[in-house]
Protein backbone atom coordinates (compact mmCIF):
# COMPACT_ATOMS: atom_id res chain seq x y z
CA UNK A 1 0.00 0.00 0.00
CA UNK A 2 1.56 3.22 -1.21
CA UNK A 3 0.09 5.95 1.29
CA UNK A 4 0.97 8.64 -0.94
CA UNK A 5 -1.74 7.91 -3.34
CA UNK A 6 -4.20 9.75 -0.21
CA UNK A 7 -2.27 12.95 -1.57
CA UNK A 8 -4.06 12.54 -4.67
CA UNK A 9 -7.75 13.23 -3.21
CA UNK A 10 -8.90 16.50 -3.99
CA UNK A 11 -10.75 18.62 -0.92
CA UNK A 12 -12.20 21.99 -0.03
CA UNK A 13 -11.54 23.19 3.52
CA UNK A 14 -14.55 24.27 5.74
CA UNK A 15 -14.55 25.93 9.05
CA UNK A 16 -16.71 23.66 11.27
CA UNK A 17 -18.96 25.10 14.33
CA UNK A 18 -21.08 23.56 16.99
CA UNK A 19 -22.59 24.73 20.20
CA UNK A 20 -24.20 22.84 23.20
CA UNK A 21 -25.06 24.69 26.60
CA UNK A 22 -23.42 27.83 25.79
CA UNK A 23 -20.33 26.26 24.99
CA UNK A 24 -19.30 27.14 21.47
CA UNK A 25 -16.67 25.99 19.21
CA UNK A 26 -14.97 25.65 15.99
CA UNK A 27 -12.58 23.57 13.33
CA UNK A 28 -10.96 22.92 10.63
CA UNK A 29 -12.18 20.04 8.29
CA UNK A 30 -11.20 18.96 4.74
CA UNK A 31 -13.55 16.66 4.43
CA UNK A 32 -17.51 17.59 3.01
CA UNK A 33 -19.07 16.23 0.55
CA UNK A 34 -22.69 16.13 -0.53
CA UNK A 35 -24.01 12.85 0.67
CA UNK A 36 -27.53 12.45 -0.78
CA UNK A 37 -30.62 14.55 -2.21
CA UNK A 38 -33.98 15.35 -1.26
CA UNK A 39 -33.47 16.81 1.16
CA UNK A 40 -29.88 17.92 0.65
CA UNK A 41 -27.43 15.82 2.92
CA UNK A 42 -23.62 16.38 3.40
CA UNK A 43 -21.25 14.24 5.00
CA UNK A 44 -18.27 15.44 7.25
CA UNK A 45 -15.52 13.16 8.80
CA UNK A 46 -13.94 14.90 12.28
CA UNK A 47 -11.07 13.44 14.45
CA UNK A 48 -12.94 11.80 17.23
CA UNK A 49 -11.54 13.19 20.94
CA UNK A 50 -11.51 16.92 19.14
CA UNK A 51 -14.16 19.11 21.07
CA UNK A 52 -16.46 20.50 17.99
CA UNK A 53 -17.66 16.62 17.44
CA UNK A 54 -17.84 15.91 20.74
CA UNK A 55 -20.42 19.55 20.77
CA UNK A 56 -22.09 17.95 17.17
CA UNK A 57 -22.29 14.63 19.31
CA UNK A 58 -24.57 16.74 21.78
CA UNK A 59 -26.45 19.38 19.97
CA UNK A 60 -26.92 17.19 16.78
CA UNK A 61 -26.54 20.62 14.76
CA UNK A 62 -23.11 21.87 12.72
CA UNK A 63 -22.91 24.88 10.95
CA UNK A 64 -19.79 24.73 7.91
CA UNK A 65 -18.38 27.60 6.62
CA UNK A 66 -16.70 26.63 2.94
CA UNK A 67 -13.29 28.91 2.89
CA UNK A 68 -12.54 30.62 -0.05
CA UNK A 69 -9.25 31.91 -1.65
CA UNK A 70 -8.90 34.95 0.33
CA UNK A 71 -8.66 32.84 3.56
CA UNK A 72 -5.37 33.99 5.56
CA UNK A 73 -3.07 31.20 7.65
CA UNK A 74 -3.86 33.68 10.66
CA UNK A 75 -7.67 31.97 10.53
CA UNK A 76 -6.78 28.72 9.69
CA UNK A 77 -4.55 28.35 12.66
CA UNK A 78 -7.41 30.01 14.58
CA UNK A 79 -10.01 27.31 14.48
CA UNK A 80 -7.45 24.97 13.00
CA UNK A 81 -4.22 24.84 15.03
CA UNK A 82 -5.49 25.19 18.42
CA UNK A 83 -8.23 23.67 20.85
CA UNK A 84 -11.19 25.03 22.08
CA UNK A 85 -10.80 23.26 25.38
CA UNK A 86 -7.77 25.95 25.99
CA UNK A 87 -9.20 28.89 24.03
CA UNK A 88 -12.69 30.78 22.95
CA UNK A 89 -11.49 30.51 19.43
CA UNK A 90 -14.27 33.33 18.17
CA UNK A 91 -13.11 35.68 20.85
CA UNK A 92 -12.40 38.67 19.08
CA UNK A 93 -13.02 37.27 15.47
CA UNK A 94 -15.92 38.75 13.08
CA UNK A 95 -18.98 35.80 12.59
CA UNK A 96 -22.61 35.91 11.48
CA UNK A 97 -24.77 33.30 13.27
CA UNK A 98 -27.25 31.32 11.62
CA UNK A 99 -30.84 30.74 12.71
CA UNK A 100 -29.96 27.80 15.17
CA UNK A 101 -27.24 30.84 16.42
CA UNK A 102 -24.29 28.59 15.47
CA UNK A 103 -21.50 31.03 14.00
CA UNK A 104 -19.90 30.94 10.46
CA UNK A 105 -17.25 33.21 8.84
CA UNK A 106 -18.61 37.10 8.05
CA UNK A 107 -15.62 37.21 5.19
CA UNK A 108 -12.68 34.83 4.12
CA UNK A 109 -15.69 32.01 3.19
CA UNK A 110 -17.33 31.96 0.20
CA UNK A 111 -20.91 29.70 0.99
CA UNK A 112 -22.45 28.60 4.77
CA UNK A 113 -24.18 25.54 5.36
CA UNK A 114 -26.58 25.04 8.98
CA UNK A 115 -27.09 20.77 9.34
CA UNK A 116 -28.92 19.20 11.47
CA UNK A 117 -27.21 15.06 12.11
CA UNK A 118 -29.45 12.17 10.59
CA UNK A 119 -26.53 9.68 11.12
CA UNK A 120 -23.22 9.76 12.99
CA UNK A 121 -21.06 6.46 12.42
CA UNK A 122 -18.10 5.95 14.89
CA UNK A 123 -15.32 4.99 12.56
CA UNK A 124 -12.86 5.22 15.78
CA UNK A 125 -10.02 7.49 14.66
CA UNK A 126 -13.01 9.86 13.05
CA UNK A 127 -16.79 10.16 13.47
CA UNK A 128 -19.07 10.64 10.07
CA UNK A 129 -21.56 12.96 10.13
CA UNK A 130 -24.20 12.98 7.79
CA UNK A 131 -26.42 16.27 8.13
CA UNK A 132 -29.39 17.51 6.73
CA UNK A 133 -28.66 20.69 4.96
CA UNK A 134 -31.50 23.31 6.72
CA UNK A 135 -30.01 26.13 5.25
CA UNK A 136 -27.62 27.06 2.64
CA UNK A 137 -26.17 30.41 1.44
CA UNK A 138 -23.89 31.87 -1.15
CA UNK A 139 -21.90 34.42 0.83
CA UNK A 140 -18.96 35.63 -1.70
CA UNK A 141 -18.37 35.35 -5.48
CA UNK A 142 -14.20 34.28 -4.79
CA UNK A 143 -13.92 31.02 -5.55
CA UNK A 144 -13.50 27.81 -2.68
CA UNK A 145 -10.26 27.00 -1.70
CA UNK A 146 -8.77 23.60 -2.26
CA UNK A 147 -6.35 21.89 0.53
CA UNK A 148 -3.70 21.81 -1.89
CA UNK A 149 -3.70 25.04 -2.51
CA UNK A 150 -3.91 25.45 1.46
CA UNK A 151 -0.37 23.54 1.45
CA UNK A 152 1.15 25.22 -1.61
CA UNK A 153 0.28 28.86 -1.48
CA UNK A 154 -1.43 29.83 2.06
CA UNK A 155 0.66 28.05 4.50
CA UNK A 156 3.77 29.37 5.84
CA UNK A 157 7.11 27.30 4.71
CA UNK A 158 9.21 26.36 7.13
CA UNK A 159 11.78 28.73 6.96
CA UNK A 160 15.16 26.25 5.91
CA UNK A 161 18.43 28.10 7.94
CA UNK A 162 20.95 29.29 5.27
CA UNK A 163 23.87 26.72 5.21
CA UNK A 164 26.21 27.99 7.84
CA UNK A 165 29.73 27.95 6.90
CA UNK A 166 32.08 25.78 9.79
CA UNK A 167 35.53 27.46 10.49
CA UNK A 168 36.67 26.10 13.46
CA UNK A 169 35.98 23.98 16.33
CA UNK A 170 36.01 25.40 20.20
CA UNK A 171 36.90 22.61 23.30
CA UNK A 172 33.32 23.18 25.28
CA UNK A 173 35.57 22.36 28.67
CA UNK A 174 38.75 24.74 28.52
CA UNK A 175 37.56 26.67 25.53
CA UNK A 176 40.73 25.97 23.32
CA UNK A 177 40.02 26.81 19.46
CA UNK A 178 41.16 24.68 16.89
CA UNK A 179 41.01 26.25 13.37
CA UNK A 180 39.80 24.55 10.39
CA UNK A 181 36.69 23.73 8.62
CA UNK A 182 37.15 19.45 9.97
CA UNK A 183 38.35 18.30 13.26
CA UNK A 184 40.50 15.42 12.98
CA UNK A 185 39.06 12.44 14.55
CA UNK A 186 41.62 11.52 16.51
CA UNK A 187 42.19 15.41 17.83
CA UNK A 188 42.42 16.36 21.32
CA UNK A 189 42.33 19.72 23.74
CA UNK A 190 45.88 20.50 23.86
CA UNK A 191 44.82 22.45 26.98
CA UNK A 192 42.33 20.32 28.75
CA UNK A 193 42.89 16.73 27.08
CA UNK A 194 39.72 16.39 25.71
CA UNK A 195 38.44 14.36 22.68
CA UNK A 196 37.20 15.54 19.43
CA UNK A 197 33.55 14.83 20.73
CA UNK A 198 34.09 17.61 23.26
CA UNK A 199 34.02 20.02 20.36
CA UNK A 200 31.41 22.10 18.73
CA UNK A 201 31.47 23.85 15.16
CA UNK A 202 32.33 27.58 14.99
CA UNK A 203 30.52 29.40 12.28
CA UNK A 204 31.87 32.26 9.64
CA UNK A 205 30.07 35.63 10.19
CA UNK B 1 -32.01 27.63 0.96
CA UNK B 2 -29.60 29.37 -1.66
CA UNK B 3 -28.24 25.56 -3.72
CA UNK B 4 -25.67 27.38 -5.46
CA UNK B 5 -24.04 27.37 -1.50
CA UNK B 6 -23.37 23.62 -3.08
CA UNK B 7 -21.43 25.14 -6.42
CA UNK B 8 -18.62 25.96 -3.55
CA UNK B 9 -17.50 23.08 -2.58
CA UNK B 10 -14.27 20.78 -4.27
CA UNK B 11 -14.52 17.43 -5.55
CA UNK B 12 -12.18 15.51 -7.45
CA UNK B 13 -13.58 12.78 -9.58
CA UNK B 14 -12.94 8.98 -9.41
CA UNK B 15 -14.21 6.02 -11.84
CA UNK B 16 -15.81 3.52 -9.44
CA UNK B 17 -15.84 -0.53 -10.05
CA UNK B 18 -17.53 -3.51 -8.83
CA UNK B 19 -18.14 -7.03 -9.83
CA UNK B 20 -20.61 -9.77 -8.92
CA UNK B 21 -20.73 -12.94 -10.36
CA UNK B 22 -19.17 -11.97 -13.47
CA UNK B 23 -21.07 -8.83 -14.23
CA UNK B 24 -18.10 -6.06 -14.08
CA UNK B 25 -19.38 -2.64 -14.36
CA UNK B 26 -17.63 1.55 -13.66
CA UNK B 27 -19.09 4.42 -13.24
CA UNK B 28 -17.98 8.08 -12.71
CA UNK B 29 -18.18 9.68 -8.92
CA UNK B 30 -17.43 12.89 -7.44
CA UNK B 31 -17.16 12.31 -3.66
CA UNK B 32 -14.57 10.73 -2.13
CA UNK B 33 -12.96 11.35 0.98
CA UNK B 34 -11.23 10.09 3.70
CA UNK B 35 -13.18 9.44 6.42
CA UNK B 36 -11.14 7.46 8.82
CA UNK B 37 -7.43 6.29 9.69
CA UNK B 38 -5.98 2.74 11.50
CA UNK B 39 -7.14 1.58 9.08
CA UNK B 40 -7.00 3.69 6.19
CA UNK B 41 -11.54 4.18 5.02
CA UNK B 42 -13.05 6.18 2.27
CA UNK B 43 -16.42 7.52 2.07
CA UNK B 44 -18.03 7.75 -1.50
CA UNK B 45 -21.77 7.95 -2.31
CA UNK B 46 -23.30 6.26 -5.09
CA UNK B 47 -27.04 7.12 -6.56
CA UNK B 48 -28.93 4.62 -5.80
CA UNK B 49 -30.58 2.76 -8.99
CA UNK B 50 -27.36 2.65 -10.74
CA UNK B 51 -25.50 -0.82 -11.66
CA UNK B 52 -21.84 -0.19 -9.82
CA UNK B 53 -23.78 0.75 -6.42
CA UNK B 54 -25.63 -2.25 -6.94
CA UNK B 55 -22.60 -4.65 -7.61
CA UNK B 56 -20.96 -3.32 -4.77
CA UNK B 57 -23.90 -3.79 -2.27
CA UNK B 58 -23.74 -7.77 -3.41
CA UNK B 59 -19.77 -7.96 -3.96
CA UNK B 60 -19.02 -5.94 -1.13
CA UNK B 61 -15.91 -4.64 -2.60
CA UNK B 62 -15.17 -1.76 -4.86
CA UNK B 63 -11.99 -0.17 -6.63
CA UNK B 64 -11.37 3.05 -7.31
CA UNK B 65 -9.10 5.02 -9.84
CA UNK B 66 -8.69 8.90 -9.18
CA UNK B 67 -8.92 10.70 -12.37
CA UNK B 68 -6.05 12.83 -13.78
CA UNK B 69 -5.60 16.28 -15.70
CA UNK B 70 -4.91 13.89 -19.10
CA UNK B 71 -8.75 12.35 -18.54
CA UNK B 72 -10.22 12.83 -21.67
CA UNK B 73 -14.39 13.73 -22.14
CA UNK B 74 -14.43 10.25 -23.54
CA UNK B 75 -13.47 8.55 -20.97
CA UNK B 76 -15.73 10.31 -18.62
CA UNK B 77 -18.75 9.86 -21.51
CA UNK B 78 -18.04 5.70 -21.38
CA UNK B 79 -18.44 5.31 -17.74
CA UNK B 80 -20.56 8.19 -16.72
CA UNK B 81 -22.40 9.22 -19.37
CA UNK B 82 -23.71 5.35 -20.56
CA UNK B 83 -25.39 2.57 -18.72
CA UNK B 84 -23.74 -0.43 -17.88
CA UNK B 85 -26.85 -2.31 -18.22
CA UNK B 86 -26.93 -1.34 -21.76
CA UNK B 87 -23.51 -2.06 -22.64
CA UNK B 88 -19.88 -3.04 -21.54
CA UNK B 89 -18.19 -0.41 -20.68
CA UNK B 90 -14.71 -1.71 -20.33
CA UNK B 91 -15.04 -3.46 -24.04
CA UNK B 92 -12.11 -2.36 -25.66
CA UNK B 93 -11.14 -0.03 -22.88
CA UNK B 94 -7.09 -0.46 -21.47
CA UNK B 95 -7.83 -1.25 -17.84
CA UNK B 96 -5.57 -3.20 -15.01
CA UNK B 97 -7.06 -5.45 -12.03
CA UNK B 98 -6.50 -4.77 -9.18
CA UNK B 99 -5.74 -8.45 -6.43
CA UNK B 100 -9.72 -9.07 -6.36
CA UNK B 101 -9.98 -8.84 -10.09
CA UNK B 102 -11.56 -5.36 -10.23
CA UNK B 103 -10.99 -3.06 -12.82
CA UNK B 104 -8.90 0.27 -12.89
CA UNK B 105 -7.64 2.74 -15.52
CA UNK B 106 -4.47 2.05 -17.32
CA UNK B 107 -3.39 5.87 -17.88
CA UNK B 108 -5.70 9.16 -17.33
CA UNK B 109 -5.74 8.52 -13.41
CA UNK B 110 -3.35 9.15 -10.91
CA UNK B 111 -4.25 6.69 -7.42
CA UNK B 112 -6.13 3.55 -7.20
CA UNK B 113 -7.08 2.29 -4.05
CA UNK B 114 -8.79 -1.14 -3.61
CA UNK B 115 -11.41 -1.20 -1.01
CA UNK B 116 -13.67 -3.53 0.87
CA UNK B 117 -16.90 -2.32 2.49
CA UNK B 118 -17.43 -2.06 6.34
CA UNK B 119 -20.83 -0.07 6.62
CA UNK B 120 -22.97 1.37 4.07
CA UNK B 121 -26.00 3.51 4.68
CA UNK B 122 -29.01 4.09 2.51
CA UNK B 123 -29.83 8.03 1.97
CA UNK B 124 -32.72 7.47 -0.33
CA UNK B 125 -31.24 8.91 -3.31
CA UNK B 126 -27.73 7.44 -2.46
CA UNK B 127 -25.79 5.03 -0.38
CA UNK B 128 -22.89 6.17 1.10
CA UNK B 129 -20.21 3.77 1.35
CA UNK B 130 -17.32 3.21 3.93
CA UNK B 131 -14.79 1.37 2.27
CA UNK B 132 -11.56 0.01 3.93
CA UNK B 133 -8.48 0.60 2.05
CA UNK B 134 -6.93 -2.86 0.88
CA UNK B 135 -4.18 -1.36 -1.18
CA UNK B 136 -3.33 1.62 -2.89
CA UNK B 137 -0.91 3.07 -5.75
CA UNK B 138 0.36 5.62 -7.30
CA UNK B 139 -0.08 5.61 -10.97
CA UNK B 140 1.18 8.42 -11.91
CA UNK B 141 2.62 12.20 -11.46
CA UNK B 142 -0.40 14.09 -13.25
CA UNK B 143 -2.21 15.97 -10.70
CA UNK B 144 -5.81 14.94 -10.14
CA UNK B 145 -8.55 16.36 -11.99
CA UNK B 146 -11.59 18.79 -9.70
CA UNK B 147 -15.22 18.38 -10.65
CA UNK B 148 -14.42 22.21 -11.65
CA UNK B 149 -11.72 21.61 -14.19
CA UNK B 150 -14.47 18.82 -15.47
CA UNK B 151 -16.39 21.65 -16.10
CA UNK B 152 -14.69 24.19 -17.25
CA UNK B 153 -12.16 22.46 -19.09
CA UNK B 154 -13.08 18.89 -20.18
CA UNK B 155 -16.48 18.73 -20.80
CA UNK B 156 -17.41 19.99 -24.00
CA UNK B 157 -19.79 23.49 -24.00
CA UNK B 158 -23.14 23.42 -25.47
CA UNK B 159 -23.12 24.32 -28.87
CA UNK B 160 -25.09 27.43 -29.04
CA UNK B 161 -27.38 27.61 -32.30
CA UNK B 162 -27.00 30.71 -34.40
CA UNK B 163 -29.15 33.25 -34.04
CA UNK B 164 -32.12 32.57 -36.40
CA UNK B 165 -33.34 36.01 -38.59
CA UNK B 166 -36.74 36.70 -38.44
CA UNK B 167 -38.35 37.54 -41.74
CA UNK B 168 -42.17 37.16 -40.87
CA UNK B 169 -44.89 36.15 -39.33
CA UNK B 170 -47.47 33.97 -39.91
CA UNK B 171 -51.13 33.49 -38.39
CA UNK B 172 -51.33 30.19 -36.40
CA UNK B 173 -55.12 30.01 -37.08
CA UNK B 174 -55.70 30.75 -40.65
CA UNK B 175 -51.67 31.10 -42.15
CA UNK B 176 -51.87 34.86 -43.07
CA UNK B 177 -48.45 36.12 -43.94
CA UNK B 178 -47.09 39.30 -42.33
CA UNK B 179 -43.90 40.28 -43.93
CA UNK B 180 -41.09 41.96 -41.71
CA UNK B 181 -39.01 41.86 -38.68
CA UNK B 182 -41.61 42.72 -36.14
CA UNK B 183 -45.48 42.56 -35.93
CA UNK B 184 -46.76 45.38 -34.37
CA UNK B 185 -48.17 44.84 -31.18
CA UNK B 186 -51.96 45.37 -32.34
CA UNK B 187 -51.78 43.38 -35.35
CA UNK B 188 -54.88 41.84 -36.11
CA UNK B 189 -54.85 38.80 -39.01
CA UNK B 190 -57.03 40.27 -41.44
CA UNK B 191 -58.56 36.76 -42.69
CA UNK B 192 -59.62 35.88 -39.12
CA UNK B 193 -59.43 38.83 -36.80
CA UNK B 194 -57.14 36.95 -34.32
CA UNK B 195 -54.37 38.73 -32.27
CA UNK B 196 -50.77 39.26 -32.67
CA UNK B 197 -50.08 36.91 -29.85
CA UNK B 198 -51.74 33.96 -32.42
CA UNK B 199 -49.05 34.95 -34.55
CA UNK B 200 -45.76 32.79 -35.03
CA UNK B 201 -42.32 33.46 -36.28
CA UNK B 202 -40.77 33.10 -39.94
CA UNK B 203 -37.13 32.40 -40.42
CA UNK B 204 -35.22 32.87 -43.16
CA UNK B 205 -33.65 30.50 -45.05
Amino acid sequence: MDNKAFFNLIYGICMLSSSYEGKTNGCIINTCIQAANDPARLAISCINGNLTPELIKKSGIFTLSVLDQTVSFDTIKRFGLQSGRDVDKFEGFPVLSDSRGLPYLASEADAMFSCRVTESIDLGSHTLFIGEVVDARVLSAEPPVSYAEYHSRIKPRAKSEPAKEIVGWKCSIFGFQYEGKELPEDFMCPWCGHPASDFEPVYAG
